[in-house]
């Protein structure tokens, strides 16, 4: 027991598991059946980490985890059986959050476990954390959450530039990704809740596409 | 030349032609030059093998197969060569219903080749047959087939199900694979005449994202 | 400094600075933060080149590449720095017109190194071309430059066999990618200003979901 808790990939199946709720999630809401639901969630869950994963070119985690398949089912079960009332509001930008947060902080860890340097490790970490989400958007046909005001990509440039630095320092794995996960969260969820924005890009001048430009 | 039979990759050559087929009359349909319908027939063809191949670690199916490049090339001049009569009404939907299958039974015994579990072999099946269509329908720009209500998902993971048993019972590959695909197109067929629509999701409540539901 | 100018990859960083900027462009123009213009960059920049590195069965161009990181975010600062004006009108268009035949050429002949047959390696040459712009279209949301009437994927074709005859006359790498580069620029540039287009499906007849054709 000791040994399974000890083995278990615990960031990999958070990010996984909360990642396909938010996945399930847009599926259910888009009336869609049940294994279509567990299709989007699966998709959502994996999707960050495999492309990862082939990008290191290396077989996609997922298909040697045993953890992977019944965390996705455990996560399409719940948000088919849970009353959409709970999902309302902003439950799901927050499991998307989460999700984002860890994969992050772990596509770096991952990254720089393979002997990649720091700043391709980062990038890594921040297109694990964001593919994710792109994929559920894309297929589903919304338009990406990466595409709306609040801070999204700095929320994963955090967790990663934070998981690169403490590993760097030589700090525990377990830790490191929890500080850095917890920072990120911490981000994206200020944004969410104060709605705190970056400066946009607004040079617009007489941009004729761009009526609504000041 | 029975030799050239033997060897002949005809489920990996049947899922490629129908599924080039569907993405050179999508390509055709948006009043794409030849070059472009060659284009799309090809992403449409080997999107979803290419997929499966990645995740595997591998390169791709096609890159090493010289028969690859002559089936897509004979789908794209037979939906550009033909009225757009024949293409009208349900034949796209039946092309793609057959790579879908087809894609689905393959991919499975192919992660099962590679000595995948079978859980994660139905999944990256499933992964195989669908992502032509998704892979289509995203750069065309139109919305995914997935979303459609008739059963969709539901058939390749019939066929991913029915290829993994028959596999592990020891089935000869060639029969293992026709039936599996032949169950999984009967079945998005029987969707396709009859509507069949597995339950949707719809504890909608007063959900005020979804005024239309009940 | 005569060492680093022979390793430098110029034509890998050519095509993806340009591609890059009009990433960082297209997020400008949306008005995205600093941090998702850098995104955007960094996806269409290597995103051509990942896929066909994936393809391949190989690690990802980038991570190993020590110039890539800072050639992208040159590009994102250039575009975020500068006045909108100069980006008006088909500059977004020349920078993408650029990557497309750099990718195409470079694309062929890193997949010709890899003992790929020349079809195979012109197919995949095509792919890393257009895969930059069509991640950049559709995570933004925009219609895919694919999809417009001017000639496009034909004039990656072009700088691909291009790239494939010179090669295999023997023609030194340099001279042989610049020439191939050079001629897919002309023909996209050439669509661009004179509207070329290649004759497009016209054999609708009746179909009614195209009320416009003729």
């Amino acid at each position: 027991m000791m040994n399974l808790l000890a083995t278990f990939p615990w960031f990999e199946m958070l990010g996984t598991f909360v990642f396909a709720l938010s996945g399930a999630i847009v599926a259910a809401h888009l009336r869609q059946t049940f294994v279509t639901v567990c299709f989007f969630a699966f998709l959502t869950g994996v999707g960050g980490g495999s492309v990862r994963d082939v990008m290191l070119g290396q077989e996609a985690f997922w298909i040697a985890d045993p953890y992977a398949g019944p965390v996705v089912l455990i996560a399409a079960l719940l948000a088919w059986f849970s009353p959409v009332r709970w999902w309302e509001g902003r439950l799901l930008e927050w499991a998307d959050a989460i999700g984002l947060a860890a994969f992050a902080a772990l596509g770096t860890a991952k990254a720089l476990s393979f002997g990649v340097a720091p700043i391709s490790a980062v990038v890594l970490g921040i297109v694990s954390g964001c593919v994710g989400g792109i994929i559920r958007d894309v297929v589903a046909g919304v338009p990406s959450i990466l595409m709306r005001p609040e801070l999204y990509v700095t929320a994963a440039a955090l967790s990663a530039l934070t998981a690169t630095v403490l590993l760097m320092l030589d700090m525990p794995r377990a830790p490191a990704l929890a500080i850095a996960t917890v920072l990120g969260i911490a981000l994206r969820g200020a944004a969410l809740v104060w709605r705190i924005e970056l400066p946009a890009y607004s040079r617009h001048g007489s941009d004729p596409d761009h009526p609504t430009s000041a």
